[in-house]
C-alpha cells in the first residue's frame, strides 16, 4: 500500500514535533508538507527546527522544504498544531478544497457540527462530519481532539460514565510544562514553584468533558449531564498531566466496581485495531503511590491513561487521580489516532494494515 | 523581663531547625535545652546539627549541648517536633512535671482534652487545658497545632465558615518536599514528578478541620458541619502548601462577599498583639496567577495565609486557592504563637511583651 | 541629610526589580525616576511591572511613573539596568548632562577609561573618572560592574593573586536561571538539564578577570598577567553563580595558606564602610559540601562570596569553589556599591552617613 | 544456542534495575539469579523490589526469587551491582567457584590484577584475567568498569590520546541524581541547589582515567602519563553526567583535528559486533549549546558519549564538553558490555550472536 500523504501545520512547535516524531514510520501515513511561520518558509524543516524530541529527526522529514500554512501541496490528511486563532482562519481553507483537517487547536472544538473525538470514547460523534460537509460546502472536514487535560480526565471517565453515570466532578489538575509549548513557561517561573492558572483551560475542561461524553442524536451531539468544575495548576513537571477527581454518581460504584469497569474497558473493535491504539487505554494502578508523571506518562507508548488511588469521597462518592502524556494522548497521539480512525472508517485504509 | 526558659525536642530534623531559626531572638522566650536522638546526646547542638536554615545558627545555640527527650532540665515550655510515635510517649512525661508542651505531633492532637489551635482561628479551645490537667493530673499540659496543610486550609476557611457556613469542601493539595523532613523524599522522586501520596494526611485534613472550626461546648469541641474530601499531592517545591478547594456553604457568598470575609479577617486583640501574629493572617491576592508558593510563602514572616482565584464553582459555589508556609504557619511558627498565646493568656507575660 | 535623587532604567526587568527592592530604604539614595519600554511610559511602576521581587515593591516606587530612558529628570546618579545595545546608545547621553551612570551593562566595560569596579578590590581604578571626563568632555560619566560569574571569581581570587600571584585560573561556571533576565530561560530546556552555552560569558569571564585585578598605571589599567580559560554552564538553580576553579601560582600557597588570605581579606576602611559593603566580602567554609547555592548565596544580605573545598590541584597548584548572588554581587548590589563608593570618595556624602 | 546463565547481585538497587531491564531480551545473557539484602531472601524480586525504571519488569524476572549474594545458583556471569565494602567480600566467593564477576563496584579497579575495562577503549587490558586466575587461584575471575564519571570522560579522551597525547586535563563534572542510587540525594538538597561533593569521586576519576589510557606491558597495565584533576559537583538532573574539560596535549590538535578524529573513533571489529556496542561510540555535536543532559543521554541506547564545545583553550589547547549516561555508559550498560567482550574473546558466544 501507498501512504497516505499528509502535511503538519505549526510542524516547528511543541506539538507540531510531537507530530512529526510520531509520523516517523507510521504505517499509513507520509508527511510531504510541513507548514511554518513565514520566516521559515522555503527554509529545510531539519535546519529551521530547534528539535527537541528526544529521538533523531529522520532524514526524509528533515530534508522537506517548509510551506506556508496554505493548500497547495496534494495531501489528502492535514494535522494541525496551529494556534487557535491562526487555525480559525486557516483550517477551513484545506477542508474547503478537500482535506481533512485533524486539529488540535481548539477553535472549532465546539462547533456543533465538528467532531470532538477520542476514538475509545466516543468515534460515532464523527458521523456529524457528513452535514458538517453538508452545510458548509466543503469536500474536506475538520475533526478535532479535546484539550490536553480534558484528553486524560475523559478517557478515565468513560468507562464509569457508562456504568454508573457521572453527575458532578470537580478536578484540580497538575499540568506539565510542556502543556504550554516552547518557549512557554519561564523557568525562573516555575522552578521551587507552583502557578494556580493556565489560560482558558478550565473552561475547557468544563465545556469539553459533557460534549465528548454526551450522546450522539441525529445531528447533533446533546451534552452529558455532568457538572464538572476544574482548577488547574502547572507544576515542574516536563511531560505528563496528572488530575485527581472526586466524583458523584447516578449510581454509586464501589472502588473495587469502579476499578473493574476502568480495567475491563475496551474500544469497539476497528479502534482497537488502529496503530495509534494501545494495547490497554487505561490501566488501574493500585499501588498507594501510583499514578507519577515521569514514571507511567510513557505507559502504551504514551496513549495509556493510568488511573489510581481510587477510593470512597467523603463529599461525593468516589476519588481517584488520572494520569496522561498531554502531548501524545492529550495531543499529537491523539490526532493521528483520530486520522487513523477516519481512515478506517472511510474506508481509505483497511484496519488490519 | 527575664525570658522564659524553653526546651526544643527534635531540635535537629527540619522543624526542629525552624524553631531554633525562630526562637533566635524571640522577645519571650529563650531556648536552654534541645534534645536530639540518643547518638547527638552530649554533644554540641551546633557541632551535631546538619544545619540547613538559610539563616545562621545563633552561637548560645550551637554551644547548647544536645540532652535525652526527658525532664530534667527547668523548663516551662517544651515545644515538640518530635515523631508522633515518640511524642506519645515522650510528651505526657513532660506535661506531668509541670511543663507546657507545646506539640507539633500529631498523638495527641484529637484528644478530646488536648487544645487543637491556630490562634486567630479558635484560641477559645485552649480552655481544654483546665479539664486536661484535672483529668490527667499533670500540672502542665500539652496543647497542639494542626497538620501543616489543615493549618493553611482552615486559616483561609475560618472567616467563610463564620459568615457564610461551610458545608462541604473538596480539597487537593500541592505540598512542598520539606513537608517530609529530612532526608525526606528523594531527589530521584521528585525530580520532574509528583506523588499523589503522604501517609496519613488525607485523613488528617479530614478530622482536623472540622475539630478546628468546632465549638466549645462545657468541655468538648462539637466539630463543625463540615465534611471534607483531601487529594493530596507532593510537588517539586521546597517550601510552601497550596490548597485547591471547592467549598459549599449554607448560604452561598459571591466571590466578592467572599473576598471581603477574608481580607476583613481579625483575630481577638490579645492574639493580634502577639509576636508571632502577622499584621494580616489572610491576605487576598486578586492577581489571575497567585497565589505561589515561591514568591507567597515567606508573606508576614511566613505566618500569612494567601488566598486567590476566588470564583463560582459550578459543582459547588466557591472555587479558591490558599496558600501558606508550611514549616511555619503549619509547623514551627504555628507552636511558637500557641505558646505566645498560652503566655498571655495564663499571665506570664503581658502582651505588650 | 537630603537622598540623593537617583534614576533606574530597565526598571522592569530581572535587574532592574532588584535594584529597586535593594534601594528601598537605602540611607543615601532615593529613586525619583524610573524608566522602561515604550509601551510602559507613562503608567505607574506598580502597575505596569510584573514584580517577582519576594519582599513587597514600596508604595512609593510603585506610584512612580515610568518614563523613557532619557534625561530629564533631575539625578545625580543613574542606574543602568539597560541591555548593552540600548546602553551603548543611552549611558552616553546621561553622562554628557551631568549624571554618574553607574553600569550593570557590558557596552563600555573594557573601555580603556571607563572604571570597571569592585570596591573590595580595585576602587583606585575609580581615578579613570577623571579622564573619562576630559576625554569625552562629560560632566557626569560611566562606572561599570562586571559580569555577575565574573564578579563572584574576581572577589574570590583577588586576596590570592595579591598575596601569591596567580598566573592561570580554568574555571567552569554553574550560573543560575536568572542571570539569563525574565523570562529568559525556559523551562522546558532547564527542568532535570544544563545547559553548557551562555552567549558571550566565556569571554566576558576571560577578559573582565585580568582588567579588575589589574594595576593602575598613570591613566590607564595593566591588565593582570592571568589567563583565564572558563567554561559555563546554566543549571536548575533560581540565583546563585558557582564557579569552580584551578588556579597556578607564581609561588603555590598551602591550602590552609589559601585560606587564611582567604579569610583575612578587607577592604580599605572607607569601602567597608559603605553600606553595601558586607561584613565580611569572602567567607572560607570548610564543610565538605559547601558552598551551595540555595544556603549560601543570602551571606552577607547577598554580598558576600563564600569559598570552599580549598585543595591542591593536581595539574595547577590549587583547586577551589566560589559562590556568590549573581544578581547582588554579581549585578544590582555590586551596582549600588559602586555608586557609594562615588559618593563618598566624591564627597556628596561621608562614609559614616 | 541457549542463553548464558547469569547472576545480578545488588538487583534491587538503582544499578541493579538498570541491569535487569537492559538484560531483559538480551541475545546471549539469561539472567536466572538476582539477589538482594538479606530482608528480600526468599521473597519474588516483583514483590520486594521498589521498582523504578520506566520500561516495565519481565514476567520471568519478577518471578524470581531473591536469593543472598552467595554462591550457589548455577550461574557462567555475576553482574555485580553491589556497594564496595560487601563487593570487596563477596566477589572473590563467585570468582572462587569458577564465575566471571563483572563488577560495577570500585573494590577491586585498581588492582593490578584486574581488568578495568571499556570495550571500545581498551579490551586488551582483559589479558590481565590469565595472571589474576593464576595468581589467585581462581577458576573464575572479576572485570571491573571504571566509576560512572570517569567512563565518560575517557571514552572521549581515548581517540585524542591515542592521536595527539594527552598530558594534562582539568575537569569539572557536573553529574546526575541517579549516580547516588536509591534514596540517594534528598530532594531538599538538590531542588535549586548544586552540591560541590560526591564522596570520593575526584580520585576515582584522578586515577582510574590513567588507567584505562594506559597500556598494557607483560602483565601489568603502565599507567598513562596524564595528570587529572577533578572537582565534582551534583546538580539537579535525573540521569546523564556532563563533564567540561581543559586539554593539554603533547602535540596540540585544532578543534576540527579533535572533532575530526572523534568523529571517526571506532572500536576493533568484534568489540563493534557485541550487542550493547552503539553504532557510534562518540558522537560530535556541533549545535553550540550540546551537548545537553536530558536531550543527548539516551543516544546510542544510552552507550553513546555525545562530545560538544570542542574549542581552543587559553590555558591549555583544547575545551570540550562530554556527556553520557552515568547508569548506562557509566554502570549497568557498561558492565554488560564487558561481559558481552569476554563471552566472545573466551569463546562463549560467537559475535555474530
Amino acid at each position: 500500500m501507498s501512504r497516505i500523504p499528509v502535511a503538519v501545520l505549526g510542524a516547528t512547535g511543541t506539538v507540531g514535533q510531537k507530530f512529526l516524531a510520531r509520523l516517523a514510520g507510521h504505517p499509513w501515513f507520509e508527511v510531504v508538507q510541513v507548514a511554518g511561520s513565514a520566516e521559515r518558509v522555503g527554509q529545510r524543516y531539519g535546519e529551521t527546527v530547534h528539535w527537541r524530541e528526544p529521538v533523531p529527526l529522520s532524514p526524509e522529514m528533515a530534508a522537506l522544504e517548509c510551506t506556508t500554512a496554505e493548500p497547495g501541496v496534494a495531501v489528502r490528511i492535514v494535522f494541525s498544531a496551529l494556534d487557535a486563532a491562526v487555525a480559525h482562519d486557516v483550517e477551513p481553507r484545506f477542508a474547503a478544497v478537500g482535506a481533512l483537517v485533524v486539529s488540535n487547536a481548539s477553535a472549532f472544538r465546539m462547533d456543533a457540527d465538528v467532531p470532538l473525538l477520542i476514538p475509545e470514547v466516543n468515534p460515532d460523534h464523527l458521523a456529524l462530519l457528513d452535514g458538517q460537509r453538508r452545510r458548509r460546502g466543503w469536500t474536506g472536514g475538520i475533526i478535532t481532539n479535546p484539550n490536553c487535560s480534558t484528553a486524560v480526565l475523559v478517557t478515565a471517565l468513560a468507562p464509569l460514565h457508562r456504568r454508573f453515570g457521572i453527575s458532578r466532578a470537580v478536578v484540580a489538575t497538575l499540568q506539565a510544562a510542556s502543556g504550554a509549548g516552547y518557549p512557554g513557561v519561564p523557568s525562573l517561573d516555575l522552578l521551587d514553584n507552583v502557578i494556580p492558572q493556565i489560560g482558558g483551560e478550565e473552561e475547557k475542561l468544563e465545556h469539553e468533558t459533557a460534549r465528548l461524553l454526551g450522546t450522539l442524536d441525529a445531528e447533533a451531539v446533546a451534552p452529558a449531564g455532568i457538572t464538572t468544575s476544574a482548577m488547574v495548576h502547572r507544576v515542574p513537571v516536563l511531560d505528563g498531566h496528572l488530575i485527581s477527581a472526586s466524583l458523584a454518581f447516578l449510581e454509586a460504584p464501589t472502588p473495587e466496581a469502579a476499578m473493574a469497569a476502568l480495567a475491563a474497558f475496551r474500544p469497539p473493535a476497528d479502534v482497537a485495531a488502529l496503530p495509534s491504539t494501545p494495547a490497554r487505554p487505561i490501566e488501574v494502578d493500585r499501588r498507594p503511590d501510583r499514578p507519577q508523571p515521569r514514571l507511567d506518562r510513557d505507559r502504551g507508548n504514551g496513549m495509556t491513561v493510568t488511573v489510581g488511588r481510587v477510593r470512597p469521597c467523603p463529599v461525593h462518592q468516589l476519588r481517584l487521580v488520572a494520569l496522561g502524556h498531554n502531548l501524545v494522548r492529550g495531543a499529537a497521539g491523539a490526532a493521528i489516532q483520530n486520522a487513523e480512525l477516519v481512515a478506517v472508517r472511510e474506508g481509505w485504509v483497511t484496519a488490519s494494515g
